[in-house]
């Protein structure tokens, strides 16, 4: 019955595009674009291991979350899947700012958002160049009519502070723009003291971190950054078409001198710090969020909170079901030479207890533990469950 | 296992932010945002019936397709995917313009890319507002520098072709922006004949067709529509956060035609013309698009193609398994009183014909049939499989 509940379903659809125009007898004059046959095949989406510069693959949690129904873009669930994706961005940049939020677009987006919002036109910019990320920052700034000088590196090579210094003194930008991660060359930018730097020329520290949030250190209060943004497609693990972006105090205050509203509606941060109740006004209707996407988003958010909150040097795993703790602990030293260890106290015969630490914590290290309860899984004594 | 294996699969995550502090011996100093306790519960999503202007409910089939693995977003099985969109926009809106494609965005995203891209600082435009899609259109177009007239209807109304005349007489715009579905108030704004207008008035003529598309006829091609823009998240039934846009030769003339970029590099039709396979070039990355809502979108466009392939007239459901045709038109006949045919030719057998055709093309119809079948499911006679 699915075809019939399928055109049941869809009825307002087909009747009112085809009878309404069958009626005037227009029907096969006006259809004169025949449906595509590209679409009436499935669709095809190969398995595939995504190991370049990202999107990396997606684990199953946050796949099941892109896949959840809709609920409604101003429903009370969704507004506190908003609040806690905020939380996990203040965590993930470890800031207390309260304008933190996530732009409905990808990382080229919150880029422009914070040009977009940081920015007036005439305002003075110096944009870090050393790979492609300089280069669209610096483009951008130029269509919103923006001053830019720009402080050029070789491909490969980063700024030192006096690189920046010498730039700062010579063009007094607003705003400094510089890449974390510069994905284009593979250089780590050093951020310690740039914004100490920025804020004694008074200037503003704007960074990306697309390509390094997650798999490099970065504080964005202690390290004194006033603009921080990311893309979820990264180590974060979600899908590409959300980005995380965060405005300190002394951004916020730029923000709030404007002259002219920021170019842009959508990323308007005035609008989008009220529907992502950052300011202490009722939340209002702003753009249609990209649901779906950020309950994928609060899942990478998640998984990084639940890690973080875990030893980095004893890991506990639950004792798989059927099996004895015993069993597998004696099995690893007798038949691979590894000691690991069970429950202590409230996790007696709950979990097994691995420890990594000092010389013992590399990856050569983790893959021969997997390897070993893989094994025991297979050799060890299994209760009929 | 999982905890070991989430571990290890982030572990670049984990032992890069956690231990390259620890060795600096900063960890507990510097991360002073713990985690928060919100993340440490599952994600919540109730089911809910969407009747509201949309977002509305999302079918099985484009669930599962955003919940489907990501490709990278140059891989040509994506690229493939975007060809697939392009057509099944270019049917949805009833267009052979070249230069049609999804913005990776909201509706709103939509809006803006339409006026970012028309429109430099000082050309003239005229926006209908009936509601508030007009004045949102009218804020933007401010925002960006262009000369804003505004054609005012009260909330309800809809705009006549001699309404629209005068303001095209009185301003002499380069666009009109008109809305197609004015959500706000539930007005369709009739369509006929304001194309044509415009082009004799030297005036482009945008529409906006976010609730109305699919659901009301639009046919962009004969209805002389320079640019038509919809969202993914009402008829088309795909989550919310892609946006299907189309522009004429003449609108695309006038892009071609700009001495400023748009403002917006991440909604430069230029780029994004490129990326989408619009122009003669190699596709050259631009921005990392949100690769499974194109999954999403790819499938709700594929419904509308599949559905317009079949006869309004006579739908066919496949004779589902185990059951005798025979048995299920005669049970029909008998205790509902309807008639319904079997197969024909090289149908026979395989499918149930059901006709809904003049008076009796009603809603209630549909229903009436679609309860004597779920009837006649646990009434007649089914094989063992």
């Amino acid at each position: 019955m699915l075809a019939a509940a399928q055109a049941a379903s869809t009825a307002p659809l087909l009747w009112a595009q085809l009878l309404g125009t069958a009626r005037r007898g227009m029907a096969t004059s006006l259809l004169r674009v025949p449906p595509p046959q590209g679409l009436l095949r499935p669709l095809a989406v190969p398995e595939r291991l995504l190991l370049g510069p990202g999107p990396s693959n997606v684990p199953p949690r946050i796949q099941a979350a892109g896949g959840r129904q809709l609920l409604g873009h101003m429903h009370p669930e969704v507004l506190q899947v908003m609040d806690e994706i905020k939380a996990g961005i203040q965590y993930a940049f470890q800031t207390q700012n309260r304008l933190t939020l996530a732009i409905s677009g990808s990382g080229h987006c919150a880029m422009e958002a914070a040009l977009f919002n940081l920015l007036e036109p005439g305002d003075t910019v110096l944009v870090a160049i050393n790979g492609i990320w300089g280069q669209r920052a610096a483009d951008i700034a130029r269509r919103l009519g923006a001053n830019v000088y720009e402080l050029l590196k070789p491909p490969g090579k980063y700024f030192t502070p006096q690189d920046i210094e010498q730039g700062l003194v010579q063009h007094k930008p607003l705003v400094l723009f510089i890449t974390h991660g510069e994905s284009s060359t593979g250089v780590l930018q050093p951020l310690e003291g740039l914004g100490e730097l920025c804020h004694r020329h008074g200037c503003l520290l704007l960074v990306d971190a697309v390509a390094s949030l997650g798999g490099a250190p970065i504080f964005m209060d202690q390290q004194e950054i006033d603009v921080l943004y990311s893309g979820s497609q990264k180590v974060l693990n979600a899908p590409p078409g959300t980005a995380p972006i965060s405005f300190s105090e002394r951004a916020r205050e730029k923000l709030l001198k404007r002259k002219m509203k920021p170019l842009s509606f959508y990323l308007d941060m005035g609008w989008l710090a009220n529907y992502w109740g950052c300011d202490e006004e009722p939340r209002r209707y702003h753009h249609t969020a990209p649901i779906n996407s950020f309950f994928s988003l609060r899942e990478g958010l998640a998984i990084l909170a639940e890690l973080k909150a875990r030893l980095p040097t004893i890991t506990t795993v639950r004792v798989p079901e059927g099996y004895n703790w015993k069993d597998i602990t004696a099995f690893l030293m007798d038949s691979h030479g590894v000691e690991i260890a069970g429950g202590l106290g409230p996790t007696v015969d709950k979990v097994l207890r691995i420890g990594l630490m000092g010389c013992n914590s590399t990856g050569a290290n983790v893959d021969r533990v997997l390897r070993a309860l893989q094994d025991a899984l297979t050799r060890c004594h299994r209760s009929r469950l």
